[in-house]
């Protein structure tokens, strides 16, 4: 079944390149903000180049929802009783969502740090995001997904005061299982950080 | 795979019955608070009674760390690559542990809201804990491990003043999915409202 997600996926991965498309995979548990961190990103970057969103959930159109009010193409995809997006799903999700050629493509994978891991959508790149609600020591609890990420997010930088999480530890941490791995601490809600999130995208 | 699964869970489930032993699955998004909430339920609850703890991770001692500390009886799970808890990790489990006669057992899945809805392990009852950090929509994007279970623990109520998380909602949406389950807001952190979770453990 992985090898035949990996055979789609790269087919997927050259589609994308062909056309100059540019696509990240956003893991997650549930609830650390990838949607609104998206909403943001859409706000701040989207004047510059076109950018579409594929969502994906267990259940409910919310997400899409919410993407499609910043005025960005989106289409939800729902996994029932699934616990991850994989490549068969990109591919029909590509197929309505037709994005233009040289635009930004964000995959809001279902809130799971451990089965998407495994699930090659043809992205360059995942994107973990945890929240600093979650605790430093989760890329040791939950290392396949760390170790799989270009990029690791910390979110919710503004609850700091507010909660006992170790930035440092949890990059430590994340490092141990992912030695190249680029670290951004954002707020996705006062905004503080993102723009070395976006100039990670700009390095892609 | 998931009807053998059921059959030796129900075995469990009556060799604990045989021996008067309480069996509650927690299960949560990573970084909910369980491992928080059972070293205070330890403290407070376990000079009454004895308990037990099953702890899941894809990796790490972490959590049996915590809990040994508390001078609880305790097993660490490490499931690698896998998401969830299964019934012969389970008996497996039992077996190294063998908790007394009369006593409490909790298990701490692996932090994952989707996969170990699916799997028996013949508790008596899942308890799903989600934090206010999380969202309020939860319950309707995960809506399989909301039906499973038997309470729901909203979780973290002392950060309720710096997130945007709506009580009255994520109740209504959790019954919407599960109309006669119960609902706890609890702050492991503080000990606000733990006694409406000890109450709810007492009348099972």
């Amino acid at each position: 079944m992985l090898a035949k997600n990996d055979l789609l996926a790269q087919e997927i991965r050259e589609w994308l390149a062909a056309r100059d498309i540019l696509a990240f995979n956003l893991t997650s548990s549930p609830g650390a903000g990838k949607t609104t961190l998206l909403e943001r990103t859409i706000r701040e970057l989207g004047s510059a180049r076109p950018i579409s969103v594929i969502e994906g959930d267990q259940e409910t159109l919310l997400d899409a929802e919410r993407i499609k009010a910043t005025g960005c193409s989106v289409v939800q995809v729902n996994t029932g009783a699934g616990c991850h997006l994989d490549a068969e799903m990109m591919r029909r999700a590509l197929d309505t969502l037709d994005p233009p050629s040289g635009s930004l493509l964000f995959v809001e994978n279902v809130g799971n740090l451990v089965c998407p891991a495994l699930f090659d959508l043809g992205e360059r790149s995942k994107v973990v995001v945890i929240s600093v609600t979650e605790g430093s020591d989760k890329p040791l609890k939950y290392p396949h997904m760390f170790a799989a990420a270009g990029l690791v997010i910390i979110n919710k930088t503004d609850l700091l005061p507010y909660v006992d999480f170790d930035l440092e530890a949890c990059s430590r941490h994340a490092r141990s299982v992912n030695p190249d791995v680029q670290i951004v601490p954002v707020s996705a809600v006062s905004g503080e950080g993102v723009i070395d999130w976006y100039t990670w995208i700009d390095a892609q």
